[in-house]
């Protein structure tokens, strides 16, 4: 296949917990994958043990690497990146954990071995937030601040128009937005990663999670949330960094927010991020309504990365 | 000289009005340089006739274009950058009439050489939006609106707090934001320009600037601006594009913004743009009170691309 950049690819290996590792260097079924019609494509070249020979057995050039955030220990997206970078492949993922918890090994090993690593959907469904800076030589990120979570943000809409906090949680997963589990989310686990994210990469400071404080949405009660929107103060729930004599300065927490102050206009599932550089003291990015693609996307521009 | 990205650089041409076209291909005498020391350099080396014999004597790898803006044809800008392309050296400007009046022929005669033509500094101050495109492949641009123009900006904030529209653009001009001649900035060629610059680019859309319909601040009563303000309905000069059936309709005039909007927040010399895309419904760039060395700051990251 061709795209309009030029581009040639195929799809040489598909793994997942249900599908096993399944690899063919001269490409899988097209129909049998967009189908998902596992028995054929198993049939085609399953059985492979782990992600070493199926990486070998695929004669990758590209990994997308999409397994679910471990907020603990970043696994097994790791060692899937580790695996490719070794390998002699790209690595692409979607996924926070191994930028918060191996940055500084997967950067370093991809250097070495002349291949990327890129991250670009792990913060704001794509927008190029890391891609930026790459453009942004010899500048000094002094702090941020900023909405990165969309399902606590969500809620709180919700809860302003009157919804109890269960119920507004219900109608985020309706939406799509929030996951059957959205403990995460609400608890402030997902803005904190992203934060580290930041952190670790625009700032090139390694930070713990459990150096972020850290303060979810769960505890607000539903008539503070409405009384602080009727009252111009918005809660939002609001991710900080700021760069101090001794590292940087992290929390994630609820907020109320003035009304004339940008963050108090992200709303749904919008985001917003406000830098503090050296030489430009204010740049923002707000990204507006994301559409369904925009994580895919991300992943589809850091591809195109990679290989041009 | 050697910055810290390990860049070997040294300056081995300057000309200007005042100096005429001095070269020396082992480098400028840095203390002359920085003392403006004219009868020194000129002793080094002065007396080029032309913009093609001086490049070929400063045996230039990039060539920093820095003449101010010609809204009629985009002269001599355009003849220097051609000359430098040709001549097999990358040119960095910082000049909206080169893009508006010759962007495709400089883009191909670019790539033709193996060089890059970069302007980084020609729209919101180096803020790099059109490297964020770079970053952003396959994307299909709709439209956009914003504030780009900070001198008609701060006479408007003026304006609404009393002064009359010549106290307010005397106050601009003693701020070091409007020039002596403010006349561009006042009637809309600064804002129509950098328009046109960005459909150009970003959208691919060739347009004249005469296509681009135009409306300053001018002619707008104090007592309006300051009336619309209390209304919380502020005057803004406020650009405008749209893709059409048949190219792209745009536009630059004086509208008053809703005070919720994003656009209403945009005090003094701060910018914005919100670009509508298909992937991201909208993506905005906020530039807060940008710093005195923003646009140099621009030249500097152009520098780095062309040669990294």
């Amino acid at each position: 296949m061709r795209d309009r950049s030029g581009i040639t690819f195929r799809i040489t290996g598909i793994s997942s917990r249900r599908l096993g590792w399944i690899a063919d260097p001269e490409g899988l079924d097209s129909t049998a994958l967009l189908s998902g019609d596992i028995e054929a494509l198993r049939a085609q070249s399953g059985g492979h043990r782990d992600v070493r020979q199926w990486l070998a057995a695929a004669r990758g050039d590209v990994l997308f690497e999409a397994t679910s955030l471990n907020v603990e220990n970043g696994q097994p997206a790791i060692d899937h990146i580790r695996a490719a970078l070794e390998h002699g492949a790209h690595a692409v993922t979607a996924n926070k954990g191994p930028v918060v918890h191996a940055y500084r090994e997967l950067r370093d090993l991809a250097a070495g071995k002349g291949k990327r690593f890129l991250f670009e959907s792990a913060v704001m469904d794509g927008v190029p937030i890391f891609s930026l800076f790459d453009q942004l030589p010899a500048i000094h990120l002094q702090g941020f601040h900023g909405i990165l979570n969309s399902t606590t943000n969500v809620i709180l809409s919700h809860m302003e128009e009157g919804l109890s906090f269960d119920a507004a949680l219900k109608k985020a997963q309706e939406l799509g937005i929030a996951e059957t589990d959205a403990t995460h989310d609400i608890d402030g686990w997902d803005a904190a990663v992203k934060t580290a994210a930041l952190i670790t990469v625009l700032m090139d400071v390694p930070v713990r999670l459990d150096q972020i404080a850290r303060e979810g949405i769960r505890d607000l009660a539903p008539s503070a949330v409405r009384n602080a929107r009727r009252d111009g103060w918005p809660f939002k729930l609001v991710c900080r960094a700021r760069r101090t004599a001794n590292g940087v300065q992290a929390s994630v927490a609820p907020e109320k927010v003035r009304n004339n102050e940008p963050m108090a206009r992200i709303s749904g599932a919008s985001s917003y991020v406000y830098f503090e550089t050296d030489i430009f003291p204010g740049l923002a990015i707000t990204e507006e309504n994301p559409g369904l693609y925009a994580t895919a996307y991300g992943l589809l521009a850091d591809f195109v990365r990679c290989v041009k």
